[in-house]
């Protein structure tokens, strides 16, 4: 998805935010927009937002020399959602549908996001997980190209919600490669995270090569590239991989996000709290 | 009031939400942004927000060559405030207090912002208006000063907001001089507003000699600072002007206005949708 230009000022919030929590004080902080300002007009709209994204929490880690801001937030949705894992499974266990009930679950996990502009209460979400109507649900397709799937490969998004995935990922039963940031940007999930959270105990975790917010292709590394490019069956979470991803075809990809950017929900159709499983090939 | 740094996205928004208005193309919209970015870096903290909110419209204004991008929202206000004057009127008249019940709902008019991020309604705000608690709620020093007072230096915000502000003219019962900004900005009140509002009939208007969308002593007319350095009792309407004259105490201020802004109720210790009325000296 390109860059729009309501973006910009988002991009600044986020600067800021990412200081504060790095424990600049106002002076860094002001010099960090200073440099996000010179940034501005060099960067084209036809890049993705994750690609600008990764140039200010790269500007943060300098400036700062805070290479981890969002560490301690992560740690706590981890073990938050760790917490909460045993009534997760205990749900899936008593759906009718256990794969659409681990999917709904992965959504509401989805909503542990510091780079969206809205506070958020995972509890709530977790509640309302089975009343929300999908806004895009291609569900038949899904379970359709599952079917003939030996091997999956998982983009992970954030930190804590690794454990709604850790769930999915059981429900899958296919083999599965969990993608995870290659550098800390926002509380996007390393391989600590998934490790911290037990998906190696179910899946293999890699890198993607890269520290941008979102899956940006032409900065992953090789190994990550020539899983996707083979992939039978790719499931995107989150909405910086779908930034980064849309409009891609050449492998089957499922974005499953919901949608907490009015940039984004503009760009889909969708609104702000809406919930998505999108094919790309549809 | 000092500028801080979550006003600095603001900035961005204000001037993208302009440029659109302004008719802009994404290109053009483009170019503001980038000479928005260039402006950050030279920007002091130190100044208030309506000195870089001048900035930001200046831009607007010269890269689009629209000198006015709010005018169809301002006459569309004016005319709209003026259909509700006999019933605003109507409410003064019933109420037990009518100089209270003329600043509640000045204060109710005072949500016709244009330069603010919340999208407003104006019907419930005057709905609401009889049922709120002042956060801050000065009545008695104005009262008390007011007894004093031949003339009153009464400092304009919005178009539209005009027909509220001449309900309350009506009930001060005294000499005013209506000051309104020398040029466009944002939707804030022009001398044509004033008269299409019916303002001069009741006060002398005249412009404060600036274009900031707030009160800047530095930036004003000799004319306004004679009048300014001089006044018994000065209202003044808003957040900008509140942002330009807070800490100034030479003559007797009572700020009035509707918290719309985050930075503004940290500074001052109060929530979003607050309603003040605030003596400076106290």
């Amino acid at each position: 998805m390109r860059t729009y230009l309501d973006c910009i000022p988002c991009f600044f919030e986020q600067a800021l935010k990412a200081a504060r929590l790095a424990g600049a004080d106002e002076n860094v902080q002001k010099r960090i927009l200073d440099s996000l300002a010179a940034e501005v007009p060099d960067f084209p709209l036809s890049s993705s937002p994750p690609e600008m994204g990764r140039i200010v929490y790269r500007l943060v880690r300098e400036i700062t020399g805070e290479e981890d801001p969002f560490k301690r937030i992560k740690d706590e949705y981890n073990k938050m959602a760790l917490n909460l894992y045993p009534d997760l499974k205990e749900k899936v266990a008593h759906s009718k549908d256990r794969l659409l009930a681990a999917i709904r679950l992965a959504l509401a996990g989805n909503v542990i996001d510091f780079g969206a502009d809205k506070p958020f209460d995972l509890e709530r979400e977790i509640k309302d997980a089975f009343k929300r109507d999908f806004a895009v649900f291609d569900y038949q397709e899904f379970k359709e190209i599952l079917e003939d799937t030996k091997q999956i490969l998982y983009l992970a998004d954030n930190a804590g919600e690794v454990v709604f995935d850790r769930i999915l990922i059981q429900e899958l039963n296919r083999e599965v490669i969990y993608v995870v940031r290659d550098k800390p940007v926002i509380n996007d999930a390393l391989i600590e995270d998934a490790k911290f959270c037990g998906i190696d105990k179910i899946a293999r975790v890699i890198s993607n090569g890269s520290d941008a917010p979102g899956t940006i292709l032409s900065l992953c590394s090789k190994e990550f590239l020539g899983l996707y490019e083979t992939a039978e069956l790719i499931i995107s979470k989150g909405q910086g991989n779908f930034e980064g991803l849309a409009g891609e075809d050449n492998t089957p990809i499922f974005f499953l996000f919901k949608v907490k950017c009015p940039v984004i929900g503009n760009d889909i159709g969708c609104q702000i709290g809406d919930i998505i499983l999108k094919y790309n090939r549809k």
